[in-house]
């Protein structure tokens, strides 16, 4: 067994339709935040629904020393996929109705933060590289978000 | 603290021009196997280097069952995202020598299974849901891999 930092305070308003379930009573797999992400954005419901890897506002991401060399040639990448943890997101339910518009979805039918691992995903464009510090644009998360991993895309 | 699972079986195999680090010395965040992909490989020299959406195998995620109400909606998507966990691929390495052609990079600038978060990410297409059995192509890990998440994919 190997323990895991306590979870910082967690969003838990629900909406009419929604269901929650009981969560497994332990973690199967244990994530490293590798650094964090910077952007313009301080409050949910500021952020857009999307990022935008042409227009967007810069954005930056700060790796963690431990990793510097694993940034070697990601200022030859166009485009970087993006991994990083929703942490203040619920995540016990199945059913959301995140329009407020009354359509109740499935939570693997929606691109929620709220869902059993609250990962997000997003295709970013390389602005630039400064040491441990990468710019880019197309990021829709709050700053200070944990980043979890950072790959070439392709395509 | 929150406990989480052991690790099974990692490769520790290195190339030519590898650099490994130090993992921190605790995790931050933990994840849930949300359920089991099955795919036709089960060895890693068999694996594609990158699923195909359009005439890759038939593939199947298989849902807990404690998460079936959140695939409502699901047999809508034409196009998912699916996550998963390369739970043998180790995770210190910070420079990488993939091709076996001298040509070495850091971990960012790759899409490898080894990486501090062995997160993939495939966008796949959906053939069908029957029950807790989703059917996707497009997919590239072996039978058996940990699913930790899926999400519609627009665009």
């Amino acid at each position: 067994m190997v323990e895991i930092a306590p979870a910082g305070p967690i969003d838990e308003d629900m909406r009419p339709g929604e269901k929650a379930v009981a969560l497994p009573e332990r973690f199967d797999a244990g994530l490293y935040f590798i650094g964090r992400i910077h952007t313009p954005w301080t409050e949910r419901g500021a952020c857009p629904r999307r990022g935008d890897p042409e227009e967007g506002p810069l954005c930056t991401l700060e790796i963690d020393p431990r990793w510097a060399e694993a940034l070697t040639g990601v200022a030859d990448c166009p485009r970087l996929q993006v991994l990083y943890w929703m942490n203040r997101a619920r995540r016990d339910l199945v059913l959301q109705s995140p329009r407020h518009d009354g359509d109740t979805r499935g939570t693997f039918a929606l691109r929620s933060p709220v869902r059993p691992n609250p990962v997000a995903s997003s295709v970013v464009r390389l602005v630039g590289v400064d040491g441990l510090r990468v710019q880019v644009r197309g990021l829709d998360c709050l700053d200070g978000t944990p980043l979890i991993d950072l790959k070439a895309q392709h395509g």
